[in-house]
C-alpha cells in the first residue's frame, strides 16, 4: 500500500506542447502488459538527462549518454520487462538495434533516438518483440497520453506517477509534466530508475545539463528504498521550446527562478513517489541531519538511518526503539564524531541530548509519533550549520515477499 | 532456525586451568533468565581486547578501553537486556558502578574489571539489581561452566554458540574455548557483539593485543548480518597462562603457529555461528572477492553483496536472480571498475563472464546451488592478485518479525 498516494487523473496532466507520448503491449517479458512507451519530440527540442553511477551501467545507459554527446534528440524509447543490464556487447547491439527500428519509422538517425530498459538484470533483450511493438506504440501517440506513460514504464511499482504543474512566464502559461517509476533497487546515484520531466519553456540549450543535475540533486538523488543503486537509474529533462517568452539565459531572473521552482517542486514529487510506494512500504520517512560541518557528512548520516535494516522495521512496528537510530549516527563513518553534542527528534519530540535519553522523553510521546503515516527524524549534530536530508519508507514483510518472489 | 548450528554438549567444552565462570538470573530487563555471567581470573592471566568502532560506542566499552590500558585484569562481568549504550555520563556512572561492585566481593580494585552490556540501547542499566544478583553469580562459579556462559550472554540468538579446541605445545595438552553472541545489529567493526576466547597458554603479555586484532581480522571481521554496527562489539582475548610449555614469545615459533591456528579456527566458528544464527536466516552464504588490487576494495564488493537486501531475499527465495549481484559490485564504489572484466561464479556454476551472462549457463544450474543451505559467491575482479572474503546469511520474512517485536 503506498503511503499517501494515489493514481492521478489524466486530466490534471497537462500536456507539453510539442511532445506526443504512445504506449503499446509488445510482450517483452509478459503478456498483456504495457511495457513499451515512446516519446516523441518535435524538432527543436532541448534535452538533457543524468544517468546511474553504477559501474554496471545498462547498455542503453551507455547509449543515451553517446546520443545525448551529439545533441538534436527527437525520441526516446522505453521498455520495462528487461533492463539490458550486466549484457555485455551483445547487449549493447541490442539497445543500438532499438534506436534503429525506431528511427526508420520516424525517418530520423539513430543517433537521435534515446533507449531506456528497466527490469530483470542478466537477460538479453527481446528486440525483435520491441520492434514488432513499435507500430502500435507510434500510431498511440497523443500529447495527452501522460498517464498512459506513467503506467507504460511500471514495473514493481503499484501506482502510476506523473505530476504537472503551470506557471506564467511573461504572462504565458507554461507547463511542467513529469513521470516516474521504480519501488526497489532504489539508491539513485544521479538519477532515479527512470524519470522523465518535460516543459514547453523555451529555454537556452547551454543550461540544460546544470539544470538536470541540479533538479536530480534536490529529488531523485535524495531518496532511497533499500539502498541497491540500480544499473539503469536515467533522469531525463525536456524543453520542447514551444512556448513564446523569451528564451531564458539565465535562472537567475525572475521567469527562470519560477520556471526552475515548478520543476524542481515536480521532480521531488515524482522522487518522493517513488519512496510512497516503495516496496512494502507502510511509512513516508524524512531524515533530516542538521549542524554538520559538510554537506557529505550529513548526507552520510542521513543515509546510515534511511539504510539500517533495524531502523527500517522499528518504523514499520510503530516502535520507538529510537537506540537504532543512535547507533546508525555512530556508524555512519564520521571518524571525530563526537557523541556527547548530538540530539535526536521525532517530528516535535525530543528524543535524545547531548548523546543520550532526553530526561523529559516519554515513552508515549515517541510511540504517538511512530504510529503516524508520515515522520520527520532529525539529527543535530553540533558541529557546524550544514543540513541536508533524504527520504524513505520503512522495512516491512512485503519488501520480502515482492523481491523474494519478484521473477516467478 | 540457524544453519547447520546446534547448541554443543558441555562435554565438549574443555575447561580453561585458570579462569572460572558463573551465571545468575538478575531480572536485568525480564524475569526467570539468565541474564549475568562473570569470567573470574585467576592472577597472572594476560587480557586484550578490540571493541567496536562505532563513535557511539556504549559506556562499558569506554570503560573497558580504560581498564585494559592499566591490565592486570581479573574479572569480567555481562549483562543481556540492557545495551548502557545512548546513556551519556550516567550510563558511565553505572558502568562504573558495576564495577565497584564486583571489585567490593573479590577484594580487588575496580580497574581490574571489565564490564559488558548487551540488549537495547538508550535505556538506563538497572546496576542495583545487576549488585543484588552478583553473589549468585559468584557462588555459581565453575571452570565447567561454558556452557552456561554462552548461554547467559544470549539475546536474539537461538543457540548459545561456544566452541574448544585442544593443541599440543611442546608435548603439554593447552587448551582453547570461546564464546559468542550476536544475531542482528551484526557487522562488526574491530569485534563482534560478544565474543571471548580463552586460553590457558603461557603467552608473553606484549604478543596480547596483536593477537586479538589478527584474531578479529579473520573472524568477527569478516561477517555481517544487517549491516548495523553495534555500539557494543567487544571480542576478548584471555591467555590464563597456567600451561607449563616455555612461554610463548613470537607467534613464528611452532607452539606459536600452533597455538595461533587453532585460537584462530574457534574465532572463526565462534563469528560464523553468529552468521549462521543470523535474525531469520535460513541459508549460510560466503562472498569471496579474487582478483582486486587491493584488499580494501575487495572487502568493498564483498559488503555491497553481502549488504544488498536484493542480494538476500533472491538466497532466501532460492532465486537465482543474479543480476542483483552484478549491479551490487557496480556500486561498491570501486571508481574505475570495468564491467567488462567481471566474472561471477556460484559454487562452480559460472553465471556471467565478462559482464555479461556466460552463454553456457544454464538456469537450472543455477537453481539447483541456490537451493543448497550453504553458498559461495565468488566474483572475480579481473584488477589484481588479491582476495578476501566475508560471511553472511539471508533476509527473510523472519528478520522482519523479530525485529519489528524485539522489544515487545
Amino acid at each position: 500500500m503506498p503511503v499517501n498516494l494515489s493514481a492521478p487523473a489524466a486530466a490534471q496532466l497537462h500536456p507539453v506542447p510539442g511532445l506526443r507520448i504512445g504506449v503499446a503491449e509488445a510482450g517483452v517479458r509478459k503478456a498483456n502488459r504495457k511495457d513499451l512507451t515512446v516519446l516523441l519530440l518535435e524538432p527543436g527540442a532541448s534535452v538533457a538527462g543524468v544517468f546511474t553511477q553504477n559501474r554496471f551501467c545498462a547498455a542503453p545507459v551507455q547509449v543515451c549518454r553517446e546520443h545525448l554527446a551529439t545533441g538534436d534528440i527527437r525520441a526516446l524509447v522505453v521498455n520495462t520487462g528487461n533492463a539490458n543490464a550486466g549484457t555485455g556487447e551483445d547487449g549493447l547491439a541490442r539497445a543500438r538495434a532499438t534506436c534503429d527500428a525506431l528511427a526508420k519509422h520516424l525517418g530520423i538517425t539513430p543517433r537521435q533516438v534515446l533507449p531506456f530498459s528497466t527490469g530483470v538484470i542478466m537477460e538479453q533483450l527481446p528486440v525483435d518483440r520491441i520492434a514488432a511493438g513499435l507500430p502500435a506504440a507510434l500510431a498511440d501517440a497523443k500529447p495527452e497520453h501522460w498517464l498512459r506513460a506513467a503506467e507504460g514504464i511500471m514495473t514493481t511499482d503499484t501506482v502510476p506517477k506523473a505530476f504537472s504543474r503551470q506557471v506564467q512566464l511573461e504572462g504565458e502559461t507554461v507547463t511542467v509534466t513529469g513521470i516516474s517509476k521504480g519501488a526497489g533497487m532504489i539508491r539513485p546515484n544521479m538519477a532515479t530508475m527512470l524519470g522523465f520531466l518535460a516543459t514547453d519553456a523555451n529555454v537556452d540549450a547551454p543550461l540544460m545539463q546544470p539544470l538536470a543535475f541540479e533538479l536530480a540533486e534536490g529529488s531523485f538523488n535524495r531518496v532511497t528504498v533499500d539502498g541497491d543503486t540500480s544499473t539503469n537509474d536515467s533522469f531525463v529533462v525536456i524543453a520542447t521550446n514551444q512556448a513564446k517568452h523569451a528564451r531564458i539565459t539565465s535562472f537567475d531572473s525572475a521567469a527562470g527562478r519560477a520556471l526552475k521552482a515548478a520543476m524542481l517542486e515536480v521532480a521531488r514529487l515524482l522522487a518522493q513517489a517513488i519512496v510512497r510506494d516503495g516496496e512494502g512500504a507502510t511509512k513516508f520517512i524524512t531524515v533530516r541531519v542538521e549542524g554538520g560541518a559538510t554537506r557529505e557528512e550529513c548526507l552520510k548520516v542521513a543515509y546510515a538511518i534511511a539504510h539500517s535494516p533495524l531502523v527500517k522495521t522499528a518504523f514499520f512496528a510503530s516502535d520507538p526503539n529510537l537506540g537504532r537510530i543512535l547507533a546508525a549516527v555512530g556508524y555512519a563513518g564520521i571518524a571525530d564524531l563526537d557523541q556527547t553534542k548530538i540530539d535526536l527528534f521525532l517530528d516535535d519530540v525530543h528524543v535524545a541530548v547531548g548523546g543520550g535519553r532526553n530526561p523529559s522523553y516519554r515513552e508515549e510521546d515517541g510511540q504517538r509519533v511512530m504510529k503516524q503515516a508520515e515522520i520527520t527524524v532529525r539529527v543535530v549534530l553540533g558541529r557546524g550549520s550544514v543540513s541536508d536530508q533524504v527520504w524513505t519508507c520503512d522495512f516491512s514483510h512485503d519488501y520480502v515477499s515482492i523481491n523474494a518472489d519478484y521473477r516467478s
